[in-house]
């Protein structure tokens, strides 16, 4: 049994990479942009190179399906880069295999916000994949850089899913049938995105869960019971959205980026602008084997348990960070 | 009598500075962003500081009204700055009054494609003003950086109108009834900028003109008779889009800058991917006067022709490059 995280943004340290490990988490995705330019995005890879470095004891570079077998087998976590904006490609489309090089393997097409690309989900207005986003979508499916659209509006969404050449993801987001939340999924976009060969990672940042951190682990884990029904078992896995250790100035840099004087409060509220608290059952690393467990209580079968936990993320990996048609 | 023309991008050079001293150019709006990041325009910004340095005995930086009355006197062109697209600004708001202190007095919104503010007239869809647009357009508001929407689309263009709490321009364009290119302007948009207090800059650049190269003067003075009759004839003056000197690479730039890795041919062909070639009537700036007198030709009165040549973007600029409410 391990466990595949495709989101998390933690204040990142050695405690953090200790508690993967006890929680047996073989994988996680790790965000580096929020609203970094190219240049800032750079430093962040930097970042992660020397972490990379110090701790290889704990966690190695994640490029492709081979490296989550390789921690697996050492007792390590594979740390995947993405981007939940395209700001690290600004307006130049050749950053796209310059970023896959340096090994980003997830970029949202936009956050919140209209963005070159694509339109974010607090739009009031969605148009769809820009002009330049379709050159970027067939740019990405090309080196292997794949499509996220966790934050982004419905009919982009829709048109991603259709445009891409190759599978796209929602790394981390809930059916808004269950909790109507601007974030969270209709189940046309889920229904799309399941036959398309796509993956949803179910989100368990409090603002998308039903009730928020009062939510119960029983309540989670029959949403996705029902969820796998809509989209079956194995175009699902979890994308936690874990933002452990952060200070409140990371989730206002998250949603005010440098894009206005006022101040964005995005899912939150002037009354309760920080990070909600995370639910009880889920605090860290360490807690993802009870919900395990939890998905067995509400009815799946070990080897559905797995692939939710793990296996098939691990399976869109195989599949998704090369070249086309190397695989 | 004394001319303005609020859209140039030359191959700058004495031989041009000595041309627009000739044909009575008093001020120019010269464009130094197509799709240059905030660094690029810096660059940009120092190459007019040398300019300005180098042929002193010609030109002066215009930063205000005043700037043009001192051009005057001393027979020089006083040469004011502005973006085609908002690239400069990338996504920080607080660029906004960075670029107005180093001398940018015009920004359009967006540049045939979707911005982070505002949609361009060759996007499929046209959703309006984006969330970080309205921001924006209060920021340049308040510091007195000019809004022109002469490649945006339409909606995002009405919407600019409304929004803005100082009137905006399309620098360079003509009326979509005479000849219906993409990035002509609908009798809504002008009727609604003119009763804004906005102005249009008539357009030179033969694919906006009807019979494009081969459109005659008459013809020209004639479709801006028509135009003063629906705007009124204070609301319009000129912006040229003259790109004397320069390569084919320049419009290859201006229409694909780093979007694509496809080829995008804008108003022209695979077969006709250059510059087009200028009306006879209009070479270079010292053709100004030949075209005050065509519009006395037909109909206009002396004091017209002078707002329209000139004296009608004089106002506008003595109202909107001060901070708001200076005025």
């Amino acid at each position: 049994m391990f466990f595949i995280d495709c989101l998390q943004y933690s204040a990142w340290s050695e405690t953090i990479f200790r508690q993967m490990n006890a929680g047996g988490v073989v994988a996680v995705h790790a965000t580096i942009a929020y609203h970094e330019s190219f240049r800032e995005t750079v430093a962040n890879f930097s970042a992660w190179n020397e972490r990379f470095q110090r701790h290889s004891d704990l966690i190695l570079p994640g490029r492709n399906a081979a490296d989550v077998e390789t921690a697996r087998q050492s007792g390590r976590t594979a740390i995947f880069l993405g981007f939940q904006n395209p700001s690290p490609i600004e307006d130049d489309i050749a950053l796209v295999e310059i970023c896959h090089q340096l090994g980003a393997r997830f970029m949202q097409l936009s956050y919140n916000n209209q963005s070159l690309l694509a339109t974010g989900c607090y739009e009031a207005e969605d148009p769809g994949i820009t002009r330049m986003g379709r050159e970027v979508i067939a740019e990405m499916n090309r080196v292997g850089l794949v499509v996220d659209m966790s934050h982004s509006a419905e009919r982009s969404t829709l048109e991603a899913i259709e445009i891409s050449g190759r599978p796209i993801t929602i790394t981390h987001a809930n059916p808004k049938a269950w909790h109507p939340a601007l974030r969270n999924k209709s189940d046309d976009v889920l229904r799309a995105l399941a036959e398309s060969g796509g993956m949803l990672g179910f989100s368990l940042y409090p603002h998308h869960l039903k009730d928020g951190p009062a939510c119960t682990l029983t309540a989670f884990c029959e949403m996705i019971a029902r969820t796998a029904e809509l989209m079956g078992p194995a175009r699902i896995g979890f994308g936690s959205d874990l933002c452990q250790d952060q200070p409140d100035s990371i989730v206002e840099w998250m949603r005010n980026g440098r894009w206005t004087r006022n101040r964005d409060y995005g899912e939150g509220s002037a009354a309760n602008p920080g990070f909600p608290p995370q639910p009880s059952w889920f605090r860290d690393n360490r807690d993802w084997p009870a919900i395990a467990d939890g998905l067995g209580a509400v009815g799946f079968s070990p080897s559905e348990v797995a692939g939710i936990c793990g296996g098939n993320w691990l399976d869109f990996y195989d599949a998704a960070f090369g070249p086309a048609g190397a695989a």
